[in-house]
């Protein structure tokens, strides 16, 4: 019988959009069978910042005990998937430092041949809903990551229109992502699980 | 007196979308005061594929006698906006064909220090309307070119949302750019001649 | 026992320089036990423009054997490698115009789930070595492909230096590709072989 | 007579290598006549991780007076060149995070019509050096910037090979940047300054 699938679910969220589709991702994993992991980076604001935005406020006090994430997620995990709201077109820099910790993993060699896939929020509806993925992906490939996105493999993805991964437009975090939004996060989670268990099962065989 | 600023605006459109981003574009480029040229590059298609598309065999009809562009129109130009939907998240082969005959301009360096901005069309929402634009900004890198993009400086980019240029989603051509678009093409016209024009003058004097 | 792996190597070269790359990947894809294909994507230059450059005629002559792509050979493959030189950080339109022909494939999901690696090379030393590979890969992003990169997953990539494929710096086709390239595009081709095969396999299984 | 250009030069820099690229773009502006900010971003790590690299513990004392950048040099300046080693081909996360802080800048259009350019290093030949510069010119585009870039505008760009910006490949931090390198800083740095002077001149004007 196959090994269970790992997925590490790892996310930065500011007031709380990006970890709705982070939630909608690990539920569409979890159904698949896999182990899943949520796990949050560190926040690098000023408390001074974060107290000054009660969405932002709410948001921190909500996932207080979602873990948050060590480079250990990535070497245990089968399957990878990042989300972060765009920063004018890049992740956001509380995910790159997490990233930029990596140093020791990836020069022996344990971030490679994993599959790896992202989804973003962001607050215009063309501010970085691709550039942030695509960017995303050079982190994967200076890896030795398989890269895995939707595409538009699923009839869904004609309405939700971005073959990069799942994305949604939030208006300021003053809308929440719909229905559409979370449908592309699920599918985007049960295809990277599904190319991964379908790797690790052959590579093993 | 300030010399006129020559704008040319060089685009590839199928079904006709593309072009009516095209029109606005010149006709805002126009309003400034600027001299514009508007030109179709090269069909590559075989006639018996236009054929099999009404949509595309009645636009070729329609723009039959929109010039050709000529490398001789970069050279011309203060300002440069091409257009093109997007295929696959990059240009289209028949603007990219014209690009790349611009050899000899470039090895001469008759490219360089002119004003290059763009615009796209695609079918579905996130299906390349930021990577198409992105991706044609290497060329103009390569140029030397000075890229001008819309960013978020005019506040009805908050609704069009597309910070690296004007863009429309088309649904397959079965959507014509409305006042959003249209309005996002004017402005991207109208930037990149401020700036340009600009440019000519500190330049020169 | 499991199916052959089979491999489409579609290029475009000039003067043959890409074409040499070419052949290293299938040599390299071959010795795996793998089923190659190298196909030459249709040129569009004029006879003149390529009788006006010597190399450019005899590499023609040289591969006037060599079949031309055809969109099956995509529905064929396991794995596809596409190489190209950069034209301003992008692939030649040539190559572009192949993929431009492939909308009734992708509209019927024919392209989706397949490995897909790239390789190029440029004629300065960072003028499209990475930014026409990594451009490249939103088409195959846009077809639900499976992206794979050598990364650093061979010592002999922190000389070759390039984690998004295999690339040359050919000096304006003054210089062929040295061991360093030509092991670059064989590992490109062995890392993507392995990957599509044990993909087939895990998605079979 | 025109005003003096005021260019802010900001970077990352761990062990020295990015510092002294950053030193040869202020030397060149300010050898221009233009009024030149030297400045430092905010260093991320913990103490534990520098002490652990001597290389690190000596470049961070080195420049123990460098000022930290502010937001306000972004305001204050006509011409904005940032620098950062590549990070799995996105810039450093510190380097990230600066530009992160500058949301109440970007909300009240402070950050538009300035010029933008950058340089980068990276471990490997071909690992960033392109990447890192254009994934980061997304964030100028979003801030309204006009990005300029040093092209092949020089007859020292055909060696130095980079037309997205100045970068030097340290093989981690051995391998001190070299006049080719350093020609290539002071050239971004002059051609910034040269376009950034006209442009404002000739919006003034």
């Amino acid at each position: 019988m196959a090994a269970q699938t790992k997925v590490a679910v790892i996310y930065y969220s500011s007031t709380g959009i990006t970890y709705q589709l982070a939630q909608a991702v690990c539920e569409a994993a979890g159904d698949t069978g896999a182990e899943v992991r949520l796990r949050k980076v560190r926040e690098l604001a000023p408390d001074e910042a974060i107290r000054s935005n009660s969405a932002w406020q709410a948001h921190r006090r909500q996932t207080q005990d979602v873990p948050e994430a060590e480079p250990d997620d990535l070497t245990w995990a089968d399957v990878v998937i990042f989300g972060s709201p765009t920063r004018y077109g890049l992740v956001a820099a509380q995910l790159k430092q997490f990233i930029d910790t990596t140093g020791p993993l990836w020069t022996r060699g344990a971030l490679a041949d994993k599959v790896y896939s992202a989804f973003t929020s962001t607050a215009t509806l063309h501010g970085g809903q691709e550039t942030t993925l695509t960017s995303l992906f050079s982190v994967f490939y200076h890896w030795g990551g398989i890269v895995v996105t939707p595409g538009y493999t699923d009839p869904s993805q004609f309405v939700a229109g971005n073959p990069y991964g799942a994305s949604h437009t939030s208006n300021n975090a003053e809308v929440a992502p719909d229905s559409t939004a979370l449908g592309a996060a699920a599918l985007t989670a049960r295809r990277a699980v599904r190319i991964g268990a379908a790797l690790k099962q052959g590579l093993a065989g």
